[in-house]
């Protein structure tokens, strides 16, 4: 196993589709680096494989170090830096509930979204993944791992296969399990890419697949308020007053995703199980009640289900977006949270 | 204006993804007439037209006639009869909420259902297509009008339009206007038939579409309980408990289905604007809790807004499907709706 610091890369410009960009308020940018680790990896579908991880920390070398992780279109670059002054994917938690000041963050690029790798990835995959990065980093234990959507279910693979690696874990807006309903929701997703693939078109299959989800973030009372508008009849055909707003979106993320990345993470949500009783690291459940994809229902049976599980509820009519478009709230939270791993790590 | 009875065509059998079919007690099978009306419409987007409107009556002569319209989806053959014994997609109401020898059921092929006509088609367009067959039929006034989904809002337009010609109205899970999320989705099923049109496979742009109606139809409820088994791995690719069963029953839906005329429907669905102010006929309203369409609020809002409006409330996990898979609970609403309007208009 091997690492190396690479580069600067261009990094996209977080999504102002999904998140509300809120420009970080730290004094003194901290520092950042990046690397690429090249693993093998015994993958639960795949087999053993060599794969590459990209990887990013930023903050003091010698702070706690708190794994964050996000949704499936999530990635390395969580918050701005010195050295990578792009706003990141969670920018808006940046200085609040994700202090570089005082933790030293890590996040990778998830298995899989580069699109090499077409095979079977599981969130465990994923778990693993961040586990050799911390090996490569010499972290024997982080602070805590916090993770929201698909962050927060390899969060809870890797307290249940890894828990003499973290202190805490916070899961918000992901459960121990896809739900049955969402899981079909996401099939129909997959299955507008691979309509687009057959005619050679990608992009417009992607771009289907990506305001289907974007319905499945979001929440009937948001386009309410949004797109009241009556639709128009344009060239004869009517146009619903919310078309712009995701054709807008899904163009933007279409040019920066591969449809191999998307299907293969798409399909690493509905392959996730975890049974709660293994994931014996104190947790934090975060449960939306107007989440669409994850219901209240499955994140309360999570936190039932846990040895040392707590959960908390918010309400957001951005519903399970919520993460990345009420940062108020979830700074609370993962501040709470990170009281008692701050001190005693460092 | 000219109409004909027609002999019976081969209709197809009930959709037993959706409908649970439920035989009818029926004694003594009711009678039924089928015909097909030209009709000149002065169409509220393209304009004067001469239509062909398709209609079927079932029931005494001399009975008190009852409008019955359903979804998107549904026809003319609302129950089976002597004449055209198959199912109809209403069968589970027939002898309880549906009675054929109390009353006369009325119902048409909605216009554009044969994609014959590739225009913008508005609720009000529907209704006026019903006030022409009553014409034709020499009906002044029809005992109630009993619409689901799309067929509440063109009774709806219809009450608006034709007080006159209807004493009562039943509008069970649809409103004055579609909700802008649900439009939103309705949207993306249409780009899912442009996509599979661009590439020449009209069927799977179809089926897609048809998969994504059925998730906005149901609920997770329903799902958690049916599809609860994990994905399995076929050819290396993740397949979703509920996929067999909604690929089966999208296929079913295709095979009967023109694009052009779900493209057009669907479309109407989201045209349909009714201030409810305007409709002065006495009216139930029926909502189901658990609707993802068609919200609770927004038919609070239209029975609040209704000058004799009453609401009544169902809990159901089949959600926006109750009125076809809950037959008592409609049932019963049905008959205390007709009340009134029986004795005094036979």
């Amino acid at each position: 196993m091997s690492f190396a610091a690479t580069p600067a890369l261009a990094e996209p410009v977080a999504d102002a589709c999904r998140y509300v960009p809120h420009v970080a308020d730290v004094p003194s940018a901290p520092r950042a680096i990046r690397g690429q680790l090249r693993a093998t990896l015994s993958m639960r579908h795949a087999g053993e494989r060599d794969v590459d991880i990209a990887w990013e920390v930023v903050g003091p070398v010698d702070a706690p170090l708190l794994i964050v992780a996000g949704g499936i279109s999530a990635h390395r670059h969580a918050i701005a830096s010195h050295d990578f002054p792009e706003n990141g994917w969670w920018q808006n938690q940046s200085g609040s509930g994700l202090d570089a000041r005082r933790f030293r963050l890590l996040s990778i690029d998830w298995l899989g979204a580069d699109g090499s790798l077409d095979v079977a990835i599981d969130s465990a995959d994923q778990a693993d993944a961040i586990a050799a990065v911390l090996d490569a980093l010499g972290v024997a234990k982080a602070a805590a791992f916090i993770g929201s959507s698909y962050g927060a279910m390899v969060g809870l693979q890797f307290a249940a296969r890894h828990p003499q690696r973290v202190r805490r874990l916070v899961a918000i807006s992901g459960a121990h399990r896809a739900h049955p309903y969402a899981s079909a929701w996401r099939a129909l997703q997959r299955q507008a890419v691979a309509l687009g693939q057959l005619q050679c078109d990608e992009g417009q299959g992607l771009a289907l697949a990506r305001q289907l989800a974007m319905l499945s973030y979001r929440t009937p009372n948001e386009f309410a308020e949004r797109f009241d508008a009556a639709p128009q009849l344009v060239h004869g055909r009517a146009r619903v007053a919310a078309q712009d707003y995701l054709e807008h979106c899904a163009a933007t993320w279409v040019a920066r995703t591969s449809p191999t990345a998307f299907l293969r993470l798409s399909e690493s949500i509905d392959l996730h199980r975890v049974d709660p009783r293994e994931v014996r690291v104190p947790t934090t459940v975060v449960a939306i009640v107007e989440d669409r994809l994850v219901p209240l229902d499955d994140l309360f049976a999570l936190a039932e289900g846990l040895p040392r599980g707590e959960i908390r509820v918010l309400r957001s009519k951005y519903g399970h977006d919520a993460f990345l478009t009420e940062p108020r709230e979830i700074a609370d939270i993962l501040g709470k949270s990170l009281e008692d791993v701050c001190g005693d790590v460092a």
